[in-house]
């Protein structure tokens, strides 16, 4: 076992990593026949592919396996979990006995990996996202003046998938030469056989396609895989893909190349026969139980704090812009700072951080997965990414921000455009559906500025703030309502307008904030007295605090939002009454209801019912 | 202008196809002109590509742009939908005068296509998904056994997502010969140049790769670009790519190749200067304002009930396999039924129907963007198509779920693997954010049986209903609680247990109904009455009648359900009381908080606070 902390690449001789990968394929199958479940025949397949990156082609420090020197591995075939988690171990990561406790509650080894394991930079197991993970982690190296390489191995199932596209074009734009991708073709899906089954050249051609150094190898050759990995080494200027041929289950008699066998743990009697193929059984001893779980993520240093806010009172500006310049502002004091771009820069004002620093801007086409899982590969390297792009088109990338999560990821996501406010570009272009998106994002933060400052300081603590952060911008300018001195904590809200007379409570973000205002001054006139809440942040929300000001109005309360009704702003303020234990007497939600259509925004934040006037009128009725 | 009824491709002549070329040119400039805003310069590049195939290619009836028997026109780069209304206009689809109405409130032609307009398909304007929809006419195309031929444009932008390439592996695979892409390399995106600028042979060889006859083509000759599309029509067992080399803004001095134009309106003085150089103006009359929207989308005949179902009371049946069942009987009964998988079939049991029937489902791998916009497709060839995967894997094609939605298509997704009861496989391969996903989707309606029964019932109502159904599927086997007559109207609940002392109704779906009823008899025990619901449909809630439930209980109200708080059941029910109008005591929002982890079905239900014993304590503590 491999237990020098800084192991040096490619020490091992052939006869020791041909040794490792019979181990791996035992381990796996112990590993899944104790858990009862998990996915041993994928396992088998890639064994000599991670055996040969393991301990010939990785430079690994076992005591610290995430670190910004050493070379990082990403399991994007994730079922193929067990592997992993045996070459780790092998690896000397943590000890051998640790695999048995497998998918059990109590363990760290999941079905599929995450970064609750050292080693592990990305929850996988959505297949097709590990090669933006992998180019994230080679562009974060390249960032971080560090020259580790990543390895990423994929399963030709999931080549399907064309997020495997987006970040191969991707990473041969950006040269990431660093970058190797292994392909385990062992030409068996799920359910049945994958749609170009062993042809190992239409990946090859694939790649090439893409600018690639690609190469075929017989994936159970354990010399040609290091020698075609010692090749990739000396690639300039291309990342490189391995296509190797295989077999599922090799080399078991009963296993492989059979369908069938997908997702299914080997009885007892059956691991038997198959390790008595493989030779003498590795001796395992009982797991003491100790925990290995990695508990902190790579976090930013802490950075001091950036320019503020210098906008007038009544000023016009869309909050869109103040993004772009809040970005600049806290890339000039933090510098860990990066953004990505989905070729909306001028529309998202990322590109006031470009015209600042275009080293900090990384343009990644219109390919919104990739953009994402990129950055949370660079978060895996210590930078603190920024995303934006229409909201609407981040619904694009919802899976790959449900496994940021998962991954413990910090990354901040920008959605501009949002609501029916962009006017005339039509529903496609609305993002109208984003706070029920990130909302449900497990730890997310929700932020949702209705001015510049607040746009401002929001930003900064995104930019603070660890797990997913979300951003949300809109089109129209709008006048500056706070002042540059303003704080914004995170929880928390603004209340904009109060007396104890109040019958009601207005609560909005964003445009609609303004329509609350305009309504308020409305009904004073008419003798009715309403507060008027900002919720400039919507997750988390400081119930007590929100339960208070409805707990004031006697229970009545309004929501009004520029988002369909499910899972947005008014969803969001009723769950958090109803956990601060507010009996509520009367709440009434406005909200956009179906599918809205092109037209000038006050036409639309009308006709879509989220005007003044309708807020008006509904108070007039509760 | 053509007028015949059912006009024969290839009749028109060269210069007769140059001048609709110089047509669809100022009228796309004029229309964004009075609009104020839009993407003329995309449109200008695309002139002859749109001219070619609409008036030299394409055989269309202009009194019935969607017909079976009809070519159908994707056009995918949505920004640049005046040029296709010009086109449609210029078919006679309707009159030239309809385009100045371009984005305004009262038009149908909005800023980007939507199905409003006749001729058109599905909405565009999310980039990277028509050539989906196109692929799914063209099948559908085949299943209807119609010798219709499918073309989309596409920009050189979207190219980047992977969506196009996962539509590129489909539609080789099925062999879609008659489906032709046509690719607009202008060589600019939105905020800089493309990836590949006017590198046409990078996406040649990407057509290439995935199995395509792909040619490239000066995208301003227009004779050459008629020569391609004869040849691609000769095409045998492939598609077809046509990859023509343009410029944006061609052939305006002041506009082509010109970075910086993008999504900009002329001004009427460079109007004025830019159809001086085309020659003479059209002379378009003012437009007497008659809407031309098109009412009502392909809808399925209506069908005879499927065979009941057949289960037992207690038997064990997980609803993922009642709804493969579901699929059979449907499919028996009525012959537009079709299914889509991602490799995950006998996990969905989408199986059973591909079994009683291998030509009704239809592999689309591990590609769930592609499947969902495919079905989109389906539906508008007048099929009724069915999508099944993991209901986390549905996260992937949520853009594409949106564009369905606005594209008003009819089509059924099924989620299957919800929530943290599918145990050992942990939170990467489980569905906790799918309700909220859903819910969000504007007029879908979703639906969560709670047993085989009802799953068979509710897969017919999705079947019959329209917009977009989604059903969520479970992986335990749980037992039969209705009787195989019983029905489960939509909007609709159940009542599973009541009395006129109730304190409290507990409201779940799926896997926590069962945990309801433990918790019903732990509390009845201790002599506290719960009435129990199972809220099988969460959109629409029939909200007065479930209003009357809560009333009948003063007010207090647990949800449970397995999924995270926001967006889902909880929620939902907490929008429904209040838009009841019913004064709410106190509710309680029990769900599963944080990322969960890998453990069995019943320590998960119980570590993640959604089982009977978390039912009882919060009960005890209102």
């Amino acid at each position: 076992m491999t237990t020098s902390p800084q192991r040096a690449a490619g020490t091992a001789a052939l006869e020791e990593i041909r040794e490792k990968a019979r181990r791996l394929r035992i381990e796996s199958m112990m590993a899944t026949t104790a858990a009862g479940s998990g996915h041993p025949t994928s396992c088998l397949s890639a064994a000599e592919l991670v055996a040969a990156t393991f301990f010939h082609a990785m430079k690994f420090d076992p005591t610290d396996p995430n670190s910004i020197e050493g070379d990082r591995f990403v399991l994007s075939k994730g079922h193929a979990a067990p592997v992993l988690y045996a070459a780790l171990a092998e690896a000397g990561v943590f000890p051998v006995s640790r695999l048995l406790t497998l998918r059990q509650f109590s363990s760290e080894l999941e079905g599929h990996p995450t970064p609750r394991v050292p080693g592990v930079d990305a929850a996988t197991g959505s297949l097709g996202q590990g090669l933006s993970v992998g180019a994230g982690l080679a562009l974060g190296a390249r960032v971080r003046k560090s020259n580790a390489r990543v390895y990423v191995l994929l399963g030709d199932g999931e080549m399907a998938e064309g997020n495997v596209w987006e970040a191969a074009a991707f990473a041969a734009h950006w040269k990431l030469d660093n970058l190797t991708a292994l392909v385990d073709v062992n030409g068996l899906g799920q359910s049945e056989r994958t749609m170009y089954r062993h042809d190992t050249e239409v990946y090859r051609r694939k790649f090439e396609a893409q600018g690639w150094q690609a190469e075929t190898v017989d994936g159970h050759d354990l010399a040609a895989i290091m020698e075609v990995l010692d090749r990739a080494k000396g690639a300039s200027g291309m990342p490189q893909a391995i296509v190797a041929r295989t077999e599922k289950g090799f080399p078991i008699s009963f296993l492989r190349d059979k369908d069938g066998w997908h997702g299914k743990a080997l009885s007892k009697e059956q691991l038997e026969m198959a390790i008595a193929e493989l030779g003498a059984a590795a001796d395992i001893p009982a797991d003491p139980g100790r925990s290995y779980e990695r508990k902190t993520l790579p976090k930013p240093a802490d950075f001091p704090p950036p320019a503020a806010p210098a906008y007038q009172m009544g000023q016009m500006v869309a909050t869109r812009e103040a993004y772009g310049t809040a970005l600049k502002k806290l890339a000039a004091v933090n510098a860990g700072i990066v953004a990505l771009d989905g070729d909306v820069k001028n529309s998202t004002f990322a590109e006031v951080l470009g015209e600042a620093d275009p080293s900090r801007l990384f343009q990644g086409y219109i390919a919104e997965q990739n953009i994402v899982s990129v950055a949370v590969g660079m978060a895996a390297q210590g930078l603190v990414p920024f995303v934006a792009t229409f909201a609407c088109f981040l619904t694009r990338a919802y899976d790959q921000v449900r496994m940021a999560a998962i991954s413990r990821s910090s990354i901040n996501l920008c959605g501009s455009h949002c609501g029916v406010s962009i006017g005339e570009d039509g529903p496609s272009q609305m993002g109208l559906e984003d706070l029920a998106m990130f909302r449900a994002i497990p730890g997310a933060t929700v932020l949702y500025p209705s001015d510049a400052v607040a746009t401002e300081r929001l930003t900064e603590s995104a930019a603070r703030r660890e797990g997913i952060c979300y951003i949300r911008t809109a089109r129209p300018k709008l006048p500056v309502i706070y002042g540059n001195e303003e704080k914004f904590p995170v929880p928390g809200f603004k209340l904009l307008r109060q007396s104890p007379q109040d019958r009601v409570a207005v609560i909005g973000a964003g445009v609609t904030v303004y329509e609350a205002l305009k309504a308020y001054d409305e009904l004073k006139a008419k003798g009715v007295l309403a507060r008027v809440i900002d919720l400039y942040c919507l997750k988390p929300i400081d119930t007590a605090a929100l339960g208070d000001q409805v707990r004031a109005t006697g229970g009545r309360a309004v929501t009004v939002e520029d988002h369909y009704p499910e899972g947005g702003l008014g969803e969001a303020v009723m769950a958090a009454l109803a956990a601060a234990g507010v009996p509520l007497t009367s709440v009434r939600q406005i909200a956009v209801r179906g599918v809205p259509h092109s037209g000038k925004p006050d036409e639309l934040l009308d006709a879509f019912g989220i005007s003044a006037r309708h807020i008006v009128s509904t108070i007039e009725k509760m």
